[in-house]
């Protein structure tokens, strides 16, 4: 009678068949009777207002129903961030956007759309519009937006639309107090998510007349209120569907075409219209990982300990405000999470600039604020002359630490563990022993690390809710509807689990389905902020125990066993004392349907709000090999180590790390996103916007240390974002290690490597 | 703040401008890709056994699968009859049939099918088909059926394969006692539905590998049960959607193509396969009304009293037990529930012949047994000189009588209320003496009346449960799922009605989808019975009255105002004492969704199980002309008198009453499906089966005897099929009244009304 054998085990996923069969029916394996197609006509420019639209080749192209322009759509404001909506107005999401627009903010805004009865069509028509522009000043870079005679990019706020500060202490007198200050400006890329599946949408009036948007979004519950906001209808009147996704990193936490479709077919008689944006599309003219800058110091002792970490943060939005501030405002609290020191100042601006809107991307402003952490922190262990690791566990924070800018109890805070197990793991003494037959010669090795923290879900910073619904077929299975999304990461398997696992029935009795509907399925925010498991799980958890104890009542009633005195295990109502059998999960489930006095079918349904957050810790290990004479970084090796809590599910837990880890080591070996002086990107494909195929990783790694976390429903945490979070650093800190020199920018493109490389040749030798 | 102005008004059907529109999807117009389609091979004779088939042509035509034999296929004994699943072996339906069959049991017998690319490949291969057969003696009738020297239809049973008898008292002696017996060989023909949609359904595996299968039907959850069954897998295995219904009227109550779509796409790796049945098909091959005969006696005094009912009912079942004697085993009970009289029996059998096999249609006996006995009831009136609705009168029983057979106290019974609404309305007295003047000449008028009884949904027959859901979304409304189904007779609005009139929201806050998904919305055994709105009544209004606790729950909490003090009018929670605002449901929804610590969606479910059955009753009256000379009648006025208790939606309930009307109309005077001697069917097209039309049909005219049901959850019973038990008696009575000659037999087509008033004529002449 061995209870835990479900949440832990590595169970198939339950779709695993039919995506190898070819069933499994994303947002464009739908078919619709006359379905229209329409195309996004968008800005030549980044900055500017169109003066001028000619339509009237286009409109009379082949197959072409209508062209709208910005005034033939609602023009409602709304903002594409994906938050759960506030009912204070003050802490809502800047709403800064109509669905078309004239004034442009954005090099390929979104001017105008052409309907057609085909896609090809509506390109080819789209086209042939003609657009005249006033052109304004383009701004790239924070700086620039804020230089004192910059434009308003968006007149109503400043271009530096937020900012904050957060910390303790003294940093000034910490600095002073210091043996040494270590002082960088460290810088991330623009990177994209390259989810493999494109952002789609499609929208219809159904037979009740609302609006019904199938959508590949992570957020379907929030897509819904968007949608509607942005239309300026109730939000009741939209209903959104979302089937098999092919991923979303936070790409997908915006809602960016639904609206659009849905005004379409509204503007049409209800007709489907779809968008399916290209992959040129997705790359240049959706969201993006923020490009933020780090003005870091940190006051070390010759001892390790740190006395300050200061740091200016300026991050670069684009056009639009979208998730805004709550990207580049994070880290303070984290580096708080992570390190202790005397004090503590985190001051941040979030600038408008015309780049392409920075959202949502795994990770959530971790990423860029680890890099510029682990950086620095890894200096000042050179600095002092102290093993990176040892440096860290001198300074990390300890299990139980109340953090007062997270307001959370760090309890189940296992860095250490982490820090220990991947040293053994790594064999990193063995690593960097070896490397030091390659400080010279062309081919350069090194070792490095990069630890983390990160949180679970956003409490206390937003709202967390979640809802489950499950109800008992007559034969003894059960569906579980989730409000929590699934995105391709698994997590509709792993819930199913919990599921099961309170339950006491087999994994195969629970089942799923991955149609997110928001008229049937309970509410939940989403996929994001590693939250799905942690807080869907607590209401699986209470809906599988309300059911467990409806079942076991049924049976108590027609048996007269007390229902203390039974548990359900594998599917069999059983005498906890002996295991004997009482009756079966499948009798009362047909009791419940269909016995003549009692009959009432056995549903349960669970809304939670949870009030805590559970941080997660980690770090990530690597091993390269630089080639001094073209600056080609080779990863030779990366292993990520993960404090997590309970596992779910170890083979999908893995999955979601090799490809944090992936992720992580292309931001910092690979990806940005490149703009020449006008705002136009320049590399938004997938022949030049350099993503590592498996050729250009190693075997990765990934390790735990597993817990039962007190807070997480199973024991679990965080673990969707972690993997993504701490590879770049430790692969920057390993070419550091390599080839002496430590660079403060991501990517290590060859050339950025080179260059720095033989610009500290040329220091070195100008000191001697 | 009247509370009751949503239940008894005429809302408009939450489906009427998507039907409109087009925009309502019924099974046909679902787009899948690389559908398949199959077609049934039908047996060309009524009673044998297929020796051999040859395919070998069939198998080479274009756009081919496969064509499976009945070896093929699973052969579980399964029934097609849409009855709620009986822990009670001995009280299931009887299994008596296989997807596909070699052993002959009725023309048209599914011996094969034919599955190609589409619908024309699949039907030119079933040509190609050759098979020889061994042909057994045909039996058209229960009486050739029953012979002693008949084969068995099905070996494992007698072909009188069910009987039952009911009653009290010592009918022998009643009779004697009268002062007059009257006795009547009382037949009624084959009829069939004609929903304006066939049967059609679609079946592929979805990504869970499960079994979806969508389908016009009328029972979702137990069509789920059925393909189950006679697929041989576990019933969680199966999920079925129903869309939009294009009518059924128990027809869809029968189980008959999904299990063979189901098969087939087993059969063929998941893919989807569809099979839409013609109009030929529907009505020769899937189900029909029973043809039952009665042999009836009563007796009556002088004074109107009746001392005996006595009726020997022999039910055509044809091929298969299907609904069986559940059909021609009714009667007793609601010959009781009308009329009193010193004894009753009523004895009946059901016998397996090899016409089409009969099953669930509108009124389930009732029009057949209510037919004879409002014939007999007539003649008895006249007989003794007697008004016939004065003798109906005398007879019916009282107002709160306990009906044994029914085990049911027929509270709320308002027979009485009806007959004289009936006469008045209809203007009876002025009508039959105005058809003074058309006793001589070739046309000659009349006027005639039929009472019935009608019992609400089956209990305590059968097992009665329902459930329903609601939740509440953000802005103030909220969606209804109910398990009750939606065939196009307005369930779903009137359920709206009743949703919003509990809650005390508008009736169009109130969301409703058409899809019944067995695994998303509650269970209910579906749409029979006249149940919908009594037995789904109370499941919405239990959910309905938790949701309005919920909501004025938080109301309490957020404004302290005590609960029982508020109420919900119109979307607004206001004190009770003087209508002042507190806040709107609006607010609370919001709050449910967003408040920083209450936040928790409101969603309540109810899953009922009623032991209660409320009578309604009623009377129809009719004004006919008959043309001596061709035996053609025509049908001059029609009124519906209808104790329903309350009304939901007047112009619904008026709709139910027109249609019931005509059918019943048409039952009496043209519908019959005819075989020849081998038992092919002669008429199964809409050309040669007489439906009426427009042009056919009087204005009909629906009275309402409106009351509060006691039971009923909003004052209401049934009336789905009432409408369709009366008319043909009260128009076999007029004929009688007009040309003198009391007719038993229906339809009263011309050849027969003309012969039997020769007949008479000569009789009488004969007499003289």
């Amino acid at each position: 009678m061995d209870k835990k054998k479900i949440v832990g085990h590595s169970e198939e996923r339950w779709d695993a068949i039919a995506k190898v069969k070819g069933q499994a029916n994303y947002t464009g394996d739908f078919s619709f009777k006359h379905l229209l197609h329409a195309k996004i006509l968008r800005s030549t420019i980044a900055h500017g207002y169109v003066k001028s639209y000619d339509i009237a080749e286009a409109a009379q192209m082949p197959g072409v129903i209508k062209i709208f322009l910005p005034e033939d759509l609602p023009h409602h404001l709304y903002s594409t961030a994906g938050h759960p909506w506030n009912l204070d107005p003050a802490k809502r999401d800047i709403e800064d956007r109509t669905m078309l627009t004239r004034h442009v903010h954005v090099y390929g805004d979104d001017i105008a759309l052409v309907v057609a009865r085909t896609e090809l069509q509506a390109k080819k028509a789209m086209l042939k519009i003609k657009v005249e522009y006033d052109e304004y000043p383009v701004y790239l870079t924070p700086e620039a937006a804020m230089a004192p005679d910059a434009m308003r990019i968006h007149p109503e706020r400043e271009n530096a639309f937020a900012s904050s500060e957060v910390g303790f202490g003294d940093v000034k007198q910490s600095l002073k107090d210091a043996d040494y200050v270590i002082a960088r400006h460290l810088t991330t890329p623009v990177q994209q998510h390259l989810h493999l599946e494109n952002q789609i949408a499609v929208a219809y009036q159904s037979s009740d007349q609302r609006w019904t948007c199938i959508s590949s979004t992570q957020i379907p519950h929030i897509c819904r209120r968007i949608v509607a906001q942005a239309n300026g209808i109730d939000w009741s009147q939209v209903r959104v569907k979302k089937p098999f996704i092919g991923g979303g990193f936070g790409n997908k936490q915006e809602i960016i075409i639904e609206p659009l479709v849905v005004a379409l077919s509204r503007a049409l008689g209800g007709r489907p219209v779809q968008i399916a944006l290209t992959r040129e599309e997705t790359i240049a003219y959706t969201r993006t990982r923020h490009a933020i800058s780090y003005d870091m110091k940190i006051g070390v002792n010759q001892d390790g300990h740190l006395t300050a970490i200061d740091c200016d943060v300026l991050s670069n939005q684009g056009g639009y405000a979208s998730h805004g501030h709550a990207v580049g405002g994070k880290g303070g609290t984290f580096i708080n999470a992570l390190y202790r020191a005397d004090s503590l100042r985190f001051s941040a601006k979030t600038v408008y600039t015309n780049i392409a809107t920075a959202g949502a991307m795994r990770g959530y402003g971790m990423p860029q604020v680890i890099f510029a952490l682990e950086s620095i922190i890894d200096d000042a262990a050179d600095k002092i002359g102290m093993d990176p690791i040892k440096f860290r566990q001198i300074n990390h924070q300890p299990d139980g630490f109340y953090n007062q800018l997270g307001q959370t109890k760090q309890r189940d805070f296992l860095i250490e563990q982490c820090l220990v197990k991947g040293r053994a793991a790594f064999h990193w003494d063995e690593k960097l022993a070896a490397s030091q037959a390659y400080k010279t010669g062309v081919k350069r090795r090194g070792v490095g690390i990069a630890a983390f923290s990160f949180g679970t879900a956003v409490w206390p910073f937003g709202l967390e809710t979640s809802s489950a619904r499950l109800f008992a077929l007559p034969d003894g299975t059960f569906k579980l509807q989730v409000g929590a999304t699934e995105i391709g990461q698994g997590a509709d398997t792993a819930l199913a689990q919990m599921a099961a696992e309170t339950l006491g029935v087999p994994f195969k009795s629970v089942i799923r389905d991955v149609m997110t509907d928001t008229d049937l399925d309970p509410y939940d925010t989403g996929a994001y902020a590693s939250r799905q498991t942690y807080i869907g799980g607590v209401a699986v958890k209470k809906a599988a125990e309300e059911m467990k104890q409806k079942i076991l009542k049924r049976a108590e009633t027609e048996f007269k066993v007390q229902l203390e005195h039974m548990d359900i295990v594998d599917g069999n109502i059983v005498y906890r004392a002996d295991g004997d059998l009482v009756t079966t999960v499948k009798d009362m489930a047909m009791q419940s349907y269909y016995d003549w006095d009692t009959a009432g079918s056995m549903e349960t349904y669970s809304s939670i709000n949870v009030h805590h957050n559970s941080y997660g810790s980690g770090c990530s290990l690597a091993e390269v090999e630089v080639d001094i004479e073209t600056g080609q970084v080779k990863l030779l090796s990366l292993m990520n180590v993960h404090d997590s809590g309970k596992i779910i599910n170890p083979l999908l837990a893995s999955g979601q790390v090799d490809g944090g880890m992936a992720m992580s080591a292309a931001y910092g070996l690979n990806e940005e996103l490149l703009y020449n002086k006008a705002g136009k990107p320049l590399n938004n494909n997938m022949l030049d916007y350099k993503l590592p195929t498996a050729m250009d990783l190693p075997d990765l790694e990934g390790v735990f240390v597993e817990s039962q976390d007190p807070l997480g429903p199973y024991g679990n945490k965080a673990l969707g974002e972690n993997p993504d979070v701490s590879p770049a650093p430790a692969i920057r800190n390993a070419v550091k290690n390599a080839i002496g020199v430590g660079i403060d920018k991501i990517p290590l493109t060859p050339e950025l490597v080179y260059n720095q490389y033989q610009a500290a040749q040329k220091a070195a030798k100008g000191d001697l």
